[in-house]
């Protein structure tokens, strides 16, 4: 049976643009004993996936090598079996690829938890609920009460560590690039408060939304919010950096933040990636399943059509122009 | 009795000048029952003490209040004593500030262990070594064989912190600012590597020196020796952030390395100040007085001569000028 996948041709430079994707048309092959053929069905864009691409090999995965499918998260359904537990019909997650079709032995799969859609399970249960619990709950070590910063609010992670952060009893503060993300977090997600970053009051706004000042920083994507907040840090805060979306599509980083309130105000700044912490993805699940099935994690996913829609769409996660978690559907 | 002390009677603008202070004559008071009166002969000068003298109410300890005596560490000896343990004669650490005399009622005084020296004690035993500790060991967690490299490597606390990291089996690499000072941590102190961050090839000797990368940065400076080790950072490198001396004397100051290698290394990078590990004492006098007797733990006194030396001496601390501890002699 012909399928297509898209492999990695090119380095991206400052932009990913489409020559460096090549859409190719593959057969699937005869499986051998212990294999099984997965049909994805929902595939996962992430910013990360920018610094995938790239030559850095002291990240904290290697790059995807040319000529490679290009990696990604994505759920599936087993439609074909040689394996001993692994059944037709079964719905799996897994690092699946850009493809329609992917042959796997099972390593690395999850079962999806029955009656949860594909949808949240790419939105809430994954790596964008995952990465929210472990930086939040695991590194940051939230008190209740304390007062939480997300930047980069609106986006997969954003939202799940701020919806997260309730549920722990925090006080909440987002920053999102649009009115109506805003709206959407205070409205239906519980923030406390959303703050527009492009509006010229942004600091004003973030000194009135934190009278107690900053307890825990959830960096998303570095820029302007980064200096702001950092100014607002409490003493013993705790910085969790997850992403710097705003640096992603620019070769001058922006300069961080001087060290001295470090000292002054005995500051961590703790980088994480989760790769090193897939031994705690059975207590993630286990937390991140009670808050959804509770009503405590809601999402919006953005839908593109078709395989190849990634080639284009993966741009949105730069620019801003995706609301929800974005994702491909085939 | 008549004596001198020094009041801090002004805040002080980007540099300590001479006429924030106020030498002032005083009058040892009767003591009450369960004081001590106790005679300086060694006063600490560090460069914290330049924040101290500062209006800022949110860092780690509050500022010495104008009219007071200017805060500082030292060590004395008990003259008069209505103190039911504390006797005439006995020798005692604590924060006396710039005075001859001082009255206690023995809150925070230390005994000082019998056949170690006053310069001993305040060049290892008290903050520069508490400090090298707690950082270092307790904060930064070395593990035998990682490399660590510490700036400003010749002051008081980064020679006690390349001290213990060779004691702790380490790779320690050092920067300083004269090649006096440099061939002292090299050939003195047993360090593998002194680097003068002044000279050209100063990125270039790093690399050399780190072959393996950089684990453990142990910061007292800032300036641009953080950025050429920040990027040397291996994988789940820590930071300690003790100092940022290169900053002190500016109101520009400089700016930090961008976040994206704390995510891509994951580093820690976290702020400490001692006034939060007070309770922690008991433990470091044990380590750094056995790591002392056992000849692991050599300094170099700067000495100046008579109280009022220090309202001019403590600038030698930002123009790298002193030689080893900074003290005054009473």
């Amino acid at each position: 049976m012909q399928y297509t996948a898209v492999k990695l041709v090119k380095r991206p430079g400052l932009t990913i643009t489409p020559d460096i994707f090549e859409a190719v048309t593959l057969e699937t092959p005869e499986l051998e004993d212990g294999q099984v053929l997965i049909r994805q069905t929902h595939m996962s864009l992430d910013p990360a996936m920018k610094g995938w691409m790239t030559e850095d090999r002291n990240s904290y995965i290697p790059p995807v090598e040319l000529g490679e499918i290009m990696r990604s998260g994505g759920c599936g359904e087993v439609v074909e079996s040689r394996h001993d537990t692994l059944k037709v019909g079964d719905r799996v997650w897994g690092m699946l690829g850009w493809t329609e079709y992917a042959v796997s032995d099972g390593q690395g799969l999850q079962t999806l938890p029955p009656g949860i859609s594909e949808e949240a399970v790419l939105c809430v249960l994954t790596l964008p609920g995952m990465t929210a619990y472990q930086g939040l709950v695991e590194i940051g070590k939230p008190k209740a009460g304390e007062t939480l910063v997300v930047s980069g609010a609106a986006g997969s992670v954003g939202s799940m560590v701020g919806q997260i952060g309730k549920a722990e009893g925090l006080r909440v503060v987002g920053t999102a690039g649009t009115d109506d993300k805003c709206r959407w977090l205070e409205d239906e997600l519980g923030f406390d408060k959303a703050i527009n970053y492009k509006s010229d009051s942004m600091q004003q706004q973030l000194i009135e939304a934190t009278p107690d000042g900053v307890d825990l920083y959830f960096e998303n994507t570095g820029g302007p919010v980064q200096h702001a907040v950092f100014n607002r840090m409490n003493a013993h805060g705790r910085i969790i950096v997850c992403g710097m979306i705003a640096d992603y599509n620019t070769d001058q980083p922006s300069p961080g933040p001087n060290w001295i309130n470090v000292i002054k105000r005995r500051l961590t700044i703790q980088g994480f990636a989760m790769p090193d912490h897939w031994d705690n993805i059975p207590k993630m699940t286990a937390a991140l399943t009670a808050y959804y099935q509770a009503g405590k994690l809601k999402y919006r996913a953005h839908k593109l059509e078709g395989l190849t829609s990634a080639i284009e769409g993966i741009n949105l996660l730069f620019t801003g122009g995706n609301t929800g978690k974005l994702m491909v559907v085939l």
